[in-house]
């Protein structure tokens, strides 16, 4: 089946690159992963999870959702909101948030180390560019 | 060696664990990472792309996509496919195949370990199971 040449016009990045994702799973439930915590750092930032939510470009309901999610899953609350309640009111990180934050983030720079070495092996066999896909029929 | 069909295992994995996923972008394609790994074994292992997609429980239009994708970032074809042609012939992997296939599995390790370390502390904060999904109303 011929598949279309997709030139998406968006400012993807180009080249080549190594990506690796972190997810620490409970069950079914992504405990901990890069979204959440650039929404923990976003909420140690901006203090409330709407604003938070805004700066990464996400709705309140799935920040919010985010952040439920976390604390589902941690013995002590990643995220405390104060008063005001959940919609209203301002909202922090825990010092268990903060803890779990740069456990995460040291892993993430140990796995990047670990990768850019990696992919130092594979980066020679790749082409600069793809080649246009192969039309099958 | 055939590698446990993981696809059609639907039964969950439970308690506390970490993912890592590595994958090397050329553009906008993944021209390597975990699926595709998978694939290249697997083609190596059954000597065509649809046992192989079949092993992963993938159709043959999946698996062939995947092994052009591959094919078309590297300098050199990971997969050849032999006289009969692409649909009825049988297809292996190349000698830059063999090598790209060992590279990826050796970042992969090098990462595992680093990853279960890392994972050792970020454990003991989690939950045996998560909290039911709160209630926003």
């Amino acid at each position: 089946m011929p598949r279309k040449a997709t030139a998406s016009s968006k400012s993807s990045p180009r080249g080549a690159r190594i990506r690796t994702h972190v997810r620490v799973m409970l069950d079914e439930e992504i405990a901990m992963g890069p979204g959440k915590a650039d929404l923990l750092e976003a909420i140690r930032d901006t203090g409330s999870i709407s604003a938070a939510g805004k700066q990464l470009g996400m709705s309140y309901r799935r920040a919010w959702l985010l952040v439920d999610t976390m604390n589902r899953c941690f013995k002590t609350p990643l995220v405390e909101t104060s008063a005001g309640g959940v919609a209203g009111g301002g909202a922090r990180i825990s010092v268990a948030g903060e803890d779990m934050l740069r456990r995460y983030r040291a892993l993430e720079t140990a796995i990047a180390k670990i990768t850019e070495k990696g992919f130092g092996d594979i980066k020679p066999m790749l082409r600069r560019s793809p080649q246009l896909p192969t039309s099958r029929e």
